[in-house]
């Protein structure tokens, strides 16, 4: 097994499989009647924040608690950090509190690569900048099988800013190991040729979402940031909703397998229409339950529990 | 057993009963010999605070925790609130991570009924704007049942901004229910009668503190909300006090077995003299005590512990 | 035993040697195949921080759970504090809801001994404005000792900005207490005669680091506040980086056995270089990993685990 999940490029095809598999069991596993797992007692998972994360805070905290593992929360905000403490510092601290698995949210693209330099513990990456989040990389892969029964072959869109997401990111390289194939849709200015290039060369990449629905097994919507609207890269909202925004009319082009992702928090009205994002087709609220299982599996599998 | 405690309303008379009794086994059972009780563990209880209230979230995981719940806090500042997460997004995520309770602070009255309708755990309502705070209600009526033996024929003086107070409004729902004589006493422009009447035909109204008092067996002091001493409902600080404000000599006036109460975070020199909050009459510290054991009831029953 | 810990003045040399020994036992019990101890099961540790601290907040917090206790972090950002809530307030709370032991960061000093008033469970000073920081001056105690053997004889300089220092204040009360020989070097204006008359008698005052370096066990450099550079007690950031920095060339000055402490978090390049930070003479990290095991110790004993 892998020691650190830094990058969604950490993952060989067995390694996310058996991922994969592992959350299915804990998912089955950890049903209303057996509510938590002792297979991490008396190990300290510190979630290490320089970001503002609740969602993907709390689900790390609520995986990590359901293997009863101690769990203690660092936040920047009323951290040392102001103080001048650097992230080497910081991680020294936790060494030397004997941290089992640090999980790290953190703007600048690479920290948790930095990070695992200097602890003994597991690293996991909860996004770091425009970068990389493994974890919702495979939870959407959690999802999609679930929903469609494998990987292998499935045709994904992933639609929207894709040049700043870390979400598409990690998406495309865990997709593409699980033999996935992937088109990118967005404006010309979200998606860079080379981008996509340098990201894998599976990859394709189109700027006219009605034309790619049709061959899609899986539309995946990346939040709109609405601060970044103002920038060169972006049109108008009002043109951006009209041209790459998941509304019932465009949905129905899909085929009727098709299903419709979001990682969340969603623009309703922006990027996805609310009747889209409520429709049963819609996976967004099993994205995040499935996150739960997919992170106890990862904590499970990187602290070897048993 | 209700399955939500949205509102002192949702309690009937029965059910208000059994809770006030169950805390009262609580209090026996956790004392200082033993601290933890088993009956829900493996259980999640997510306190969902989008207003500051220490006090309250730290009685609600005291309470949770000496039931053998996990928690997980979850406050507004750092979390998706600010990336434009709604609601309905925040309560699909913990429905989806399996929370079993979620007790909910929140600046909007009836924020709590629209949660309910989102998550299939109990909701709590922790204070929903100047709405209600049942939690708060079941407590004063504990310490009252506590003090003075019974609740039924009890005659118990509210004082203050009754207009804005979600204590008020959630007292008077469950005393009346209960079987308590209720005045609510403070300036015309912060008891206007319509409002008063709208909360219970039960209850009285007088402008006359020192009248109320030698017939109160219960004299409750609202906070003053200090900001709010601008507002045109307001008479000035000064005159406030000197009106509505309970010191030594007004104290004296109350029968001799009467208690004073008091929410907390106080004024003490406004809207109470500090002699007063510390004199043996005033059952302030209780109030807190019992707000542990009243919550461990409130979430025992909701989640069916055993 | 003593039931509080508000001042390193609170210990006589038995009390402090009874704590360093059993910090010694929870380091060698609370390795990485026995993580938690009961000892503190069920009982509830309050972390009181009115500033930020993260680090110190975070020893605690890993100290009490690897006891086994239940922690409850109660933050000044977001409480009732706001609200024109009193510490004495905030006491009769933490006291009614049956906290054992309250651990309180406060930046006005003598809060700890105000606060010991207030409630039945026991008081840690985890760091009161400028005056003390005890459990800070026991791991320091401790780091020495393990690395040296003894601290009876030992000779410790302290260098930096004294008279601010809570951190040289609480060590300079615990090491001659010890039987330590402490000499404090800085500036005039940082270490004025009366201040460090008044802290011991004991206690050696030198304005020339390099004279004192030669002839110490231990040289402790204390943080400099940046913030306070502007201050007339300060040279300029240069001049006192270059008169009482401590870089390579002026450590090549200390006997061979001699080591470098740093309470953290470290301004490397102002009062230590990086490559002395990093030495193997440097204890910093160590320093950290002990605060761990001393918490531990302080707890258990205050508390009268078993």
């Amino acid at each position: 097994m892998i020691k650190h999940l830094r990058s969604a490029a950490d993952l060989d095809a067995a390694t996310a499989t058996l991922i994969l598999d592992t959350a299915a069991e804990m998912a089955a596993l950890s049903g209303r009647e057996v509510k938590k797992l002792p297979a991490l007692r008396g190990r300290t998972v510190v979630n290490l924040f320089y970001e503002d994360s609740t969602r993907t805070r709390i689900s790390f905290e609520a995986a990590a608690k359901r293997l009863s593992a101690d769990v203690i929360n660092f936040s920047a905000k009323g951290s040392s950090v102001s103080k001048g403490e650097s992230l080497k510092d910081t991680a020294l601290t936790l060494q030397a509190m004997g941290a089992d698995a640090v999980v790290i949210r953190h703007s600048a693209s690479g920290a948790p690569h930095r990070l695992a330099n200097w602890v003994d513990g597991s690293v996991v990456n909860a996004g770091d900048g425009t970068h990389e989040h493994p974890t919702q990389a495979l939870l959407d892969a959690y999802t999609m099988r679930s929903r469609l029964g494998r990987l292998d072959g499935l045709k994904v869109a992933i639609v929207g800013d894709v040049l700043h997401s870390r979400v598409a990111r990690s998406n495309v390289l865990l997709l593409t190991t699980l033999g996935a194939q992937v088109t990118l849709v967005g404006p010309p200015t979200l998606i860079p040729l080379d981008v996509a290039a340098a990201l894998s060369e599976k990859t394709q990449v189109s700027y006219d979402l009605d034309a790619v629905l049709p061959d899609s097994d899986v539309v995946m919507m990346l939040r709109v940031q609405t601060e970044r609207m103002q920038d060169s890269y972006f049109p108008s909202a009002r043109e951006y909703s009209r041209r790459y925004g998941l509304d019932m009319l465009r949905m129905r082009k899909l085929p009727e397998h098709a299903i419709v992702m979001h990682p969340g928090p969603m623009n309703r009205g922006m990027e996805i229409a609310p009747e889209v994002a409520d429709s049963p087709r819609s996976t967004i609220v099993e994205q995040v339950a499935n996150g739960v299982s997919v992170r106890m599996a990862v904590l499970y599998l990187l602290l070897g529990g048993k």
